[in-house]
């Protein structure tokens, strides 16, 4: 006996109410929706998925695992700079699950949307063999040309991030129990950090026409700071004392100071890292170092001005 | 030890190649892609995943699968009139695979790609603990506010559908061993009609302006009519001895008439059903019914006139 009602009755009873706010989404009751830039824009779009298993955990909250897979989404929009105004999402459910977890789901998309301007426009929902599977397509909107690339850095830039890095990677290390004695506030808030993004979407729209290049802090720091190396075709220095760091994560690393390999390489961070020419004024960000004119590759400078040797860059879903 | 290479590794060898052709996909090389429509356009945008021992069985071989993981969505964009422009798709592969499974799914993506003038733009790749599990999105150009709904038949409009009807489903029987004694050139036929689409892509960009409502045959005739008819609030009436059938389903039906049913109601046709007024010339299609002033429902007539009982109106994934 399955536990969930047909796939018409779950696109009517959770996901039709979350393309309301959308015309060109005509309710999920046609077979694709409508969707065009505001005039002079254009649309980005960018698609990630998430397994269970593999980049949550099967038992986490069914309203965290939406938000989570919605976010990730709209971190790399708002990193090019794009404005978020709509998803589709396939969801590959097991029919182990009960309906309950499709309404708690449907939910955390619900609170995301409001939270973020964004509306439900299209999506499949299939029954799985295998793990819960959710895949989403995010389109936002920029100016015609704006959308901010990972190429375009210039040798002398600044190097900007947002927020504070390292957090999530702290997170899941205190959730698999490798940080004994941790106060329980700070265990929470970076576990948080790390079960829920927060895409740094105002932030985006404001890097328009001020970044030079830009590219979201998923795979950590230093990997992510690789790629815009490679594709900008220049090197970075970073100085690791300027890396901005939570409370949280400043009180880990008193205790615990070979763990700045974690917080520099962890991911998870969904900040934005991103470059601007070194005079530009007001740039809302926290400069942690420069691109050179080196073909590429990253060099982490620590306290005394001497390379910090990293254990690995940052990781790839293979292998 | 995985067989696969890393993720990037994958990217570079046998995506990138895909994406040359669409200066808004970057070579696959940055976060997101950028789309426009034509001025005067809308893009139409629609997402189906498939998922193996669901959809298609492990072992078929990865060109077909890709080929119909695309296909499946460039039907739905035909169906609203779109003609179908880039494309981004999610790839989970669980790590038995091996390199030679994904060159052979690109190589199936390649070729369709030049057969429907359709560019990769984005995707993402990944480990799973699951079966295969393919989501593409697809995305299409119409003339503005010219998208075929399913919403748009008229009382007294003619129901056409391109093709013929049923192949696809007399095909899975075929396969599945439950046709036995049938000649080996027409079960080659119906089992090549199952498993790879012919999405009626020059077709749908002829309909925009023509058709007053369309849907494409995915669920069945009968199904996918009365989703028709329940977004337009009518119902229909279908001459079943006007459905266009292939010389191979009628060879099937002459010795097994009582299959009529899984013809009608078997789904997988990915034909376009859509409506046009009775007195529109030069329809490109095949007229099989007509919509009626009645609140909902399909009725299909046999051959003496008399209304045909149907075991199933169709299928949905759940249960």
């Amino acid at each position: 006996m399955p536990l969930l009602p047909g796939e018409f009755e779950l696109i009517e009873r959770y996901f039709a109410p979350l393309a309301r706010g959308f015309p060109g989404a005509y309710g999920l009751r046609d077979d694709a929706a409508v969707i065009a830039p505001a005039p002079g824009h254009e649309l980005v779009a960018k698609t990630d998925a998430i397994i269970a298993g593999v980049h949550f955990l099967p038992d986490d909250p069914p309203e965290l695992v939406a938000r989570k897979a919605l976010r990730v989404n709209l971190s790399d929009l708002a990193a090019k700079g794009a404005i978020p105004r709509a998803y589709m999402v396939d969801l590959m459910l097991p029919r182990t699950l009960d309906e309950a977890w499709v309404a708690a789901f449907a939910r955390g998309l619900a609170e995301d949307q409001d939270e973020y301007a964004v509306h439900l426009i299209g999506g499949d929902t299939d029954s799985t063999p295998g793990p819960v599977t959710i895949a989403v397509m995010a389109f936002g909107e920029v100016p015609a040309g704006r959308m901010i690339r990972r190429a375009g850095a210039r040798a002398g830039d600044t190097i900007y991030v947002s927020g504070t890095i390292g957090d999530a990677a702290l997170g899941l290390e205190a959730l698999r129990g490798a940080l004994p004695g941790l106060d329980a506030r700070v265990a929470g808030f970076l576990a948080g950090r790390y079960r829920l993004p927060q895409p740094r979407v105002a932030l985006g729209a404001r890097l328009a026409g001020l970044a030079s290049a830009a590219i979201d802090v998923s795979d950590g720091l230093v990997a992510d700071l690789g790629h815009l190396c490679e594709a900008s075709r220049l090197a970075a220095v970073v100085e690791s004392s300027r890396v901005p760091l939570s409370p949280a994560a400043q009180a880990v690393l008193a205790a615990r100071p070979d763990l700045i390999g974690t917080v520099l390489t962890g991911g998870d961070d969904y900040e934005i890292l991103f470059t601007a020419p070194a005079q530009a004024p007001g740039v809302p960000g926290t400069p942690i170092g420069r691109m050179e004119a080196a073909p590429a590759g990253v060099t982490v400078l620590d306290r005394q001005g001497q390379r910090l040797a990293l254990a690995r860059a940052g990781w790839s879903h293979f292998p």
